[in-house]
């Protein structure tokens, strides 16, 4: 391809709201274009990385036995009603009405569609497995779409799902999928972990998430120094903190006793005045829980040097959506701020425990009751306790596998993989005849890479101050042959020659032929663009030299013209 | 690939809706279902064509230099208002509100978009020309859905635009735009024709459509017997009907005269009544227009043997849209049912005369007064009269183009271009600078191919009564190896053998490995599905022979087992 023959829009430009760097660069090289609040363009360069990692994508899904599909990106509102997804998807799901007043939906996932299409089609055992996919465009109506590719709202996803007799060979296909996800990432070239997961809305058991390493990632990683255990800190575990209660240092445990504790409300204040560990108190979060068709007031409990994981109490609460309480709210529910406690809560007070102070015996916590706290409480005197994995994990804690230390990174989600089971195959009444005749739902897996949101993340873990550095696999081109100077002849032949060499050699390749840019234009827009080489062709070609730069290193190296190819098939292979 | 691993749902039932063939038989083969009025999912088949279909299209834009982009789906309203045609698209452009009540529609087209892509990033000619294009999914919310893939809601099209400098400039891409949609055609192997064409709601100036010939057209084309002229009915032009007026026979024209024709109002009473051919008299057709704002009664008059053409009509009037005119609406314009002519017309009534009957001297016509009619009358007498071409060629009229003779046959549109002029870039002020420093709106050009359409016109060419019959460029597989009796081991070891024989030559080949099904069903599943040859091992194995049959033709020829790659290679090159 040559410079002038392409629409490449570089600019000088950021936009305003560009905070991540593959949204700066990916603007300013011309990749894409904003044309409304998380929905983009992608221009000619774009287009192509898209399509790069598409194939991939493609290729291994294929290989491993999928069958593409394409599923209509308007679907039906009648389908979400099947599945009950209607009223629990939310405001992400943008439904409107055609012209018929019909309802539908623009598909943020597929899973009913997906069911549609196989129920009364397969009917037998013996027609399973089934592996569907497609990679289709996606829209979800995000509150706050941000971040360019990141967190869009019209987006490119691979989504395939799978259809089983058996759990065993459920098992067996999201393994598949496991090796298949780590072929994909690794193909393109990037530094990706792959981390046990929160299943989320789309629901389900066991579920996987890939996560690209990135400093700008969202999500933060869990990850041990000594073996391979990764979690997203939403699914993380850790070997419990065990707590040498107090009463072990005497010979009977002390019986509860309520104390004043005057103006003190937190585990700080408390713990200090008291002169015990945090983690000899009890901390009390208090939310307001929303669900389908109401609100509620919750409490959770965690030991007092611990925080709330917020993905693992909804999840304990079973909740849509868990929010901050304002203190209205908390003395409207018949609580005290600053000293409430899992004794004498008010009866219809929903509250959880942290399993980690299961049946603990001597911490200090609230006493539901203006300037009191309790000490030498039993947990394992209360009835009825809702145990759950509420806390969030903590750097320096220590990994549950092995005995290594854990500790964070930052991780930008690129894939999911999840154990659906029979979701939404009962609740669609989808069903199989197995091996003696009796009906039984399918089992199901599902399977998501965020397409498009790769470009973004091959750019946020390569890159620097100016610009993009694309790996090999999703670069546009190979090579930019930057001819320093078009206008003189001798430069312009000699970067029309290496082009056709290069291209005849099947290395993909863009020559800047552009008569009026300048070098230094070319060269900036070649730091920009982040192709991994140039050919510079300049001053001395008089010699017979031009110089090869490499992107990610900016290192410089003088190559004679006859020996440009073979350089950079080397580098290149 | 193999059968047992592919999801191909073959049926036997028809949907109750489905007239066409290719409607019934893409559903039937499980190629695609139907999820919605309008909304088809493609099943693995299917989905094979339209990627193969997609590849010939993306591999002949590129060749001829056009860069691939890829819109939003979903565009902001304000585009649409910012060219003007939030008002004018109508309720086929489906429009919605996102959680935030921004305003949206669902993309039928994206002349808009890529404007708003090209304007401030290209503000010199040096840049121009520039053709961008994508192949993506579109909706148009069709008040009447049908026929499958072939006026679907929901559908993949390939929209193209061009931007330069100069007309001449557009018309040289028009033009290599012409060659290219002819080599894609060919490609997939089509029977098609180009022809001149109105530009309907897109606009511009000049247009050309491309159909595949298939009877099931919804398109009337007029082609010529002895020239290459080819034109939609609704542009088709023809040399006009010189009529000798009877006049001629005399020395002086008679003046004109009103004849009492009592309750005689048809063309075909009147016209006997006074001994005249039709050709001597003007019909009146009356319509109601509907424009943006109000609806207006126009009267179209043309020869009397002529039928009113209606897309040329509208185009006249400039409306939205014709509907027909009922007796009430007739009487309150102040008009007489039966008896409407150009003389006399109440002065508020909107009226549009053919042009081949422009000055015409001695025709009949209605007198604008129940029972009479005005013979010799003489045209030019009228003032401000609206000549327009209104009248659609008839089969056996002469070409205008070489004298040869006119005939219809049917098409299915299934690419269109047009030279759009300034029309989006003046109403969006999208501007280049030219050589002189002039700012100047871009000269545009567009060029659409209907990719999912093309699915369904390939099988309304190419069917018979068993089912579908693809071309080599477009079927999914182009040998099925079926294996009369799976369960026999030489007879599935010989399938293996050849199935990997004919993969390794690089022949995309399907092994039928069902064990459960019988020889029957699996060959009426090949004549449904339509792959251009069959190689069935059976019987005739014992003497080493199998037997390939052609799909076309339904004939089959025994081939030695060795000879099978041989054969095939020579039958598919």
């Amino acid at each position: 391809m040559k410079f002038s023959k392409m629409f490449i829009p570089t600019t000088k430009e950021t936009p305003n709201d560009a905070t991540l760097p593959s949204h700066q660069y990916l603007v300013r090289g011309g990749f894409i274009a904003q044309t409304g609040a998380g929905i983009y363009d992608f221009m000619p360069l774009g287009k192509i990385v898209l399509e790069k990692i598409r194939a991939i994508v493609k290729e291994e899904m294929d290989e491993a036995g999928a069958n593409e599909v394409q599923f209509g990106f308007v679907t039906p509102l009648s389908l979400w009603q099947e599945s009950g997804r209607a009223t629990t998807m939310g405001a992400e799901m943008l439904r409107f009405k055609d012209r018929k007043n019909g309802e539908f939906v623009l598909s943020p996932t597929n899973e009913e569609a997906v069911v549609n299409m196989v129920k009364n089609r397969i009917t037998s055992y013996k027609d399973l497995p089934v592996h569907l996919y497609q990679i289709n465009t996606k829209f979800r109506d995000e509150a706050r779409p941000r971040f360019g590719l990141m967190r869009g709202r019209e987006f490119l996803m691979k989504d395939g799902y799978s259809f089983h007799s058996s759990e065993e060979d459920l098992v067996r296909e999201f393994n598949l999928m496991e090796a298949t996800y780590k072929k994909i990432y690794t193909k393109l070239g990037l530094d990706f972990r792959v981390v046990a997961a929160d299943s989320g809305a789309i629901g389900g058991s066991g579920s996987k998430e890939f996560h690209v390493i990135a400093d700008s990632g969202e999500d933060t990683i869990v990850i041990c120094d000594s073996c391979d255990y990764g979690a997203n800190i939403e699914a993380a575990n850790r070997k419990p903190r065990h707590f040498t209660a107090w009463f072990e240092n005497t010979n009977t445990p002390a019986s509860m006793e309520k104390v004043l504790t005057q103006d003190l409300k937190t585990i700080e204040e408390v713990s200090n005045f008291l002169s015990i560990s945090k983690a000899q108190t009890i901390k009390a979060v208090i939310k307001r829980a929303i669900f389908e068709e109401k609100t509620q007031i919750v409490v959770f409990f965690v030991r007092g040097d611990d925080e709330l994981e917020e993905t693992k109490a909804c999840n304990a609460v079973n909740a849509l959506e868990l929010t901050d309480a304002t203190e209205d709210d908390i003395k409207e529910a018949g609580l005290v701020v600053g000293y409430c406690g899992p004794f004498n809560l008010p009866s219809n007070i929903n509250f959880f425990v942290d399993l980690e102070i299961k049946d603990e015996i001597g911490l200090a916590c609230g006493a539901n009751e203006e300037h009191y706290h309790l000490i030498n409480t039993d947990l394992s005197t209360l009835k009825d306790v809702k145990y759950f994995d509420l806390v969030a994990v903590q750097e320096g804690d220590i990994c549950a596998c092995c005995g290594g230390k854990l500790s964070y990174t930052k991780g930008i989600e690129a894939g999911h993989i999840f154990q659906l089971g029979t979701k939404y195959s009962a609740a669609m009444n989808a069903n199989f005849l197995d091996e003696n005749g009796k009906a039984k739902p399918f089992v199901m897996g599902c399977y998501g890479i965020g397409v498009s949101r790769l470009v973004a993340a091959v750019i946020e873990q390569n890159h620097d101050e100016k610009g993009c550095i694309w790996t090999k696999a999703t670069t546009p081109f190979m090579v930019d042959i930057i001819v320093s100077n078009s206008k003189k002849e001798d430069e312009a032949q000699v970067g029309e020659e290496l082009y056709a060499k290069l291209k005849h050699a099947g290395i993909s390749t863009i020559l800047d032929d552009r008569i009026n840019a300048r070098f230094g234009f070319k060269m900036s827009d070649f730091e920009l663009l982040g192709f991994p080489y140039a050919v510079v062709i300049g001053k001395k070609l008089a010699e017979g030299f031009v110089e090869i730069v490499d992107r990610k290193t900016l290192e410089k190296i003088d190559v004679k013209v006859e020996d440009v190819l073979g350089k950079i098939v080397e580098l290149t292979k």
